[in-house]
């Protein structure tokens, strides 16, 4: 997430300057051969390309207000993991064993404490698989395929390995490294269990039981809707015509310029130069803001800060377990915080 | 669902060569008429047709966000049935006898493999049964239509039962071969049957067998949000005349460009042949893509993915079984995923 | 629903011959008046117009919308009717005297029988009640109306009567014949009564009583919103107006359309005939599939096909009990199913 | 709510009658002084104002949208309150003491008489409370506004006493009268107190009062709704503005009029009178639509139609407990419906 | 909240005046070079610049949208948590102890008025904790920020401990005032602590327990909601962009309007200067108003009067316990209502 309240031209020039360095260049050789050359041809009408820019507005509208959505409904999903997450913590540290608390306060503390990092465990787990890169997205060559995913498969193994091991047990890790598919599946599938356990032992009745499966259910879901958005892009039947369309349009620009500026004169045909270049920007950049936005999980500038929010999650938890000191809050570097 | 980045020319044109080449002739016919035969007459205002333009681009944009509404809608029940099967495996693997597995671990195992298994044979027929063409897209002549109709549910039938085969009891599975008219909802009744019948074998409690069963009512509920989507195409009244509008635009636009282009003399006017083909692509591409979208279960290039995720959850629930090897992940061909 | 991929040329002019009637007078006597009479201020500009139909497309694209969502969201309400139907009749089917079966078989499926074909019954109730005429549509002279009023209520109750017979004992239907204002609520309290009953008789426990009572308060959540949609029409100041602006719009444009042909030479104005009545025709189209999509329960083209849902239920429903032969299903007559 | 499929010249002109006069008296203000005085400098060009009236039609545009959203999630709530209504009432009827009733069937039946009619009691609580002005409409000087308060807090008692008088027991009647601020709170809140002491004595078991318990929960939610609503209008930012920018459209139109005509010609200059009130009127009433919807709960011509809502649900409720004869139906005046 | 009608003038130029000078500045500049030194070549031509204008009525239509529904969230967010603290008192008040109640009923009292305090506390600190400036909003300069920090946390703390003194037993305040990261969380999970204190010494039962875990739940959603707003700025790349696309075209209207203007004769170019400042007013207060609401928590004009909810909240429960005399309502202040 980019935090600044505006972002400076350098930025902003990054993302562009091979665009404008095209349609700088375009214009002037639309300008050289009507003035140098002297076709007068290359002139056209600018009625027509603006009927085309009136409905490639349109479109680049709807690709960004769905890209929005996208974003905003990723966003969503981890505050409602947030949001399940304090109400585990609560209910487990409310409800597990409350009637032995006293004959056993430490296993019980222990048993509490195992349920709220295993939660911190799974925000932490599911982050690493959505921000790793799915293979959709990599060169379709089935050779390098191959070897790109073994490659990163392994990477990804030891970042998650190193990530979880505060959180979990030293069996429950173990199982993570040896090649399971699915690491948040596996580590919801241990609350569940021993939930279920937790149960059998008495430490919950039915009805505690049945409000904290819920919960995991709740987390199921959750984790389900982020991955959906994970692995369906923005259709991309919708998102690349959106660019062929801008593309085509930032293309006639410079020629159509040059005919309505030729009716102020030939003087004012210079002119079609800067204002072919600005327009072009214009709708360039509303198409590539809805591009830049379209994948919230992809360590983009414009991702969900899921590094920052899994740490307050921890925060929130580890001071309801009396850890001190609590983990710093992940903080903003370079205005962008991940 | 299409999976690379870019649609390369070679299937631009295989979907819009027949426009194209339409749009073609028309033109020439229209400049020829005015140059060759000097019929000025054919050349007509263009603000008109602009006006024609703008509102066209207003519906055709109405529709295009239906579409993508219907196909993320789609993938929204897709991914809820994911989670619905996560939860399920989860929940049956946990509580299911769990007070009795220790008396007799294998018939437990075995009775929580068979629910797990139906769940993935559900997912499957699910899929199958949407991807079954909807009789009211056949030619509406009835004999032809009854001949159809027989061959087609005979062919469903072997499909239904060679997919339907690993995952379920063979008395299952000859049930679901004798013409059921909706084997889905069979399996989906056959689970909550097992259910009720562990709850009064004492393997399921009360709390149990009620969060259970509110699982199978939300399968229920997803698989009917999917037959929607199929059996309630997006209403022929608006889609049908987005169709008409679209080509009353590009039929009237060479006449109105010819008008545009005279204007800046007669040399122009041959420009508008390629204006009056670039244009007309740019509507008709808008108008196809949200036509090309909107049915979301037809075995087309921007389907749900349906075979990949029924593939992911079998993968799932296989890993909490322990069963090895697991199945290969669906992977796109030619850049199509289904 | 209409449910033919087009609709023919037949079925278009059914709908609009009379405004393209007026369109063509309208035309003809502007052009006579300027031709003929020599009148040449009926030629007003057309840019002003032109302003008008910006406006106006954007105020039927937000009717369009808006009585899309209307249709959708009645379809939305049918498909959950569906689905509460099924999850009652699974659940009903595999709980109700579960414990009691073996000692008294034909009793527990005589009971199951009757709750299952109750539901059938509520869906056809609400059917026929939604597809009556509200009264606000009929013509406000009162005396009339209380002369139609009664004529109505003794073909519906007839209607009712007929439909209902084969689903409900006889009491029911005999309670059902006496006046009662809201049929359909009769059914669902007639289903939580007997619910009630067979919680105090211990055929159900109170989880099972929970779950299946659960399922009538949805079944009152979704009459509702059907009656909603039925009882609170698109708002009139907005549909009004609507239908205001664009008989606004096309009286304008032959006018405008003059002028503006009238630019390209007095050989040109003979063209504003064809495109006054194609522009007008386009406008009009759009209003009225608004106009014609905003009421789904009225037995229109455009309704949601509630008796094809209805049957299929029942044949969903009678599988589940095993009746033979099942209904046929509703099949499409001319295009149209209901 | 508007009842009528149109609405009569009269009821248009009655709303706009002043503002057409402004328009005329300005246009002829133009016209006389383009023409009688000559000054051809209050000739503007039409296409700036064109953008204005672009820009504008998008901004009324979504005001009108964002006003119908209100209406209709009021209306929403209403339907919510009605099916609410009548699950407590199915619920109430079939399970409140269903073990005693043999033993006492007439207390019972009071007993379950009491619980009905209170909640016909707080929907005509509620329908009084959000038809009462609220204070931020009223003109903000203090002291008037104190006198105001004053004086609507007593008529409000009067009008709350009479209409809650049937449906009430004395004591609770006494209870709303003296001065508690929020009668359907309080009313919610004897629903919740009674059925606590109907589970205490033993006429409802734990599942039964959790049922009916979540029922008022959703009392609650679907009052806070319709208070909300109520409480927080749409937004002055975007309800004023869009009023300014109309206003300062109609403002510039008749002198851009007067340049776009004199185009044509010095006699066809006349002509920007009726165009100029024509599209000011078609600006006008699109903002005052939006303007006119967006306060559903105003005893306006656009209201939701509360009344007739809250004798629906007492004929419902009245039915269930067979009384006889029901209330007759509110029907429209005027073709409006309150 | 702004609670008037309507804006007046002095309030709105205190938000433009800035910008209204530099419209003015402009156009003058532009005005003296073409007419005092005869640069002709200022004067460009307004279609362009049109197409850039509908183009950004689009993205600031897109904006404003957005901004609303960030603020109608906020609002609804806030509705929630007053239905959600009306249920939570209610069932509180009604089920706590009532079997116990005869035997001790100072020592319920006691308990339910704890538990009803502790809520209007809760709603009270997360006001405070939103209402609070998010460290991104600071100037990033690292070591003035740290000390920014300390001194906020600091105000902060002490207004805490104020406002929640009344509503809070003295160990909870002191707790919350050394240092907790997150006052409202401690305060739902001391919520959380007495309810299943209160079920192990059997004041509730597992059922009563179960439903007011559920609003425990509920309420870490909504509290979980409004800090998402609050920390989740309507994206950068969207909302910056659009400011750009305004000032780019705001920029470039006197140019182009001078332009225009001179068609009509050089006497009319003086016009440029309202129309310039005029349009140039629009686009930017269109731009400024989803500025303005995009953040509803910033003790802005526009903000959610959270301040009021607290105090109703407070009044409705306050009014429950029987606590007399009441506290007063908040009113509007100058319009604004906090």
């Amino acid at each position: 997430m980019y935090t600044n309240k505006t972002f400076p031209l350098r930025i902003i020039l990054f993302f562009c300057w091979r665009e404008l360095l095209w349609f700088t260049l375009l214009s002037v050789a639309v300008l050289a051969a009507y003035k140098g050359l002297g076709w007068k041809f290359v002139a056209i009408p600018f009625l027509p390309v603006a009927t085309i820019g009136t409905a490639v507005a349109f479109y680049v509208g709807f690709k960004n207000n769905s890209s929005y959505e996208r974003l905003w409904e990723a966003r969503r999903i981890w505050g409602a993991i947030t949001n399940v997450s304090r109400s585990w913590a609560t209910l487990v540290n409310t409800t597990v064993g409350r009637q032995q608390y006293d004959d056993n306060p430490d296993a019980i503390s222990r048993v509490r404490r195992q349920l709220l990092l295993r939660q911190v465990g799974w925000v932490n787990a599911l982050r690493i698989q959505l921000r790793r890169r799915v293979l959709w997205q990599e060169d379709p060559t089935v050779r390098s395929l191959h070897v790109k995913l073994v490659q990163q498969q392994h990477r990804q193994a030891e970042e998650m390995h190193s990530t979880l091991e505060p959180f979990l047990a030293s069996f429950e890790l173990a199982c993570t490294d040896c090649g399971a598919t699915n690491v948040p599946n596996l580590l919801l599938h241990a609350q569940a269990n021993q939930l279920a356990e937790l149960k059998s032992r008495g430490l919950l009745d039915g009805f505690e039981h049945a409000s904290l499966s819920a919960l995991v259910v709740e987390c199921f879901a959750q984790q389900g809707a982020a991955e959906r958005i994970k692995s369906f892009p923005f259709p991309r039947q919708y998102a690349h015509f959106s660019t062929i369309f801008v593309s085509l349009f930032t293309f006639l620009l410079p020629f159509a310029l040059v005919g309505e500026m030729a009716k102020f004169g030939e003087d004012a045909v210079w002119l079609a130069l800067p204002f072919s270049i600005l327009i072009s920007w214009v709708f360039f950049s509303m198409e590539s803001i809805g591009d830049a936005s379209e994948n919230p999980f992809e360590n983009g500038l414009n991702d969900v800060p899921m590094t920052a929010i899994c740490r307050n999650i921890e925060i929130d938890l580890r001071e309801l377990l009396g850890d001190t000191p609590l983990p710093e809050r992940i903080v903003a570097v370079d205005g962008v915080l991940l």
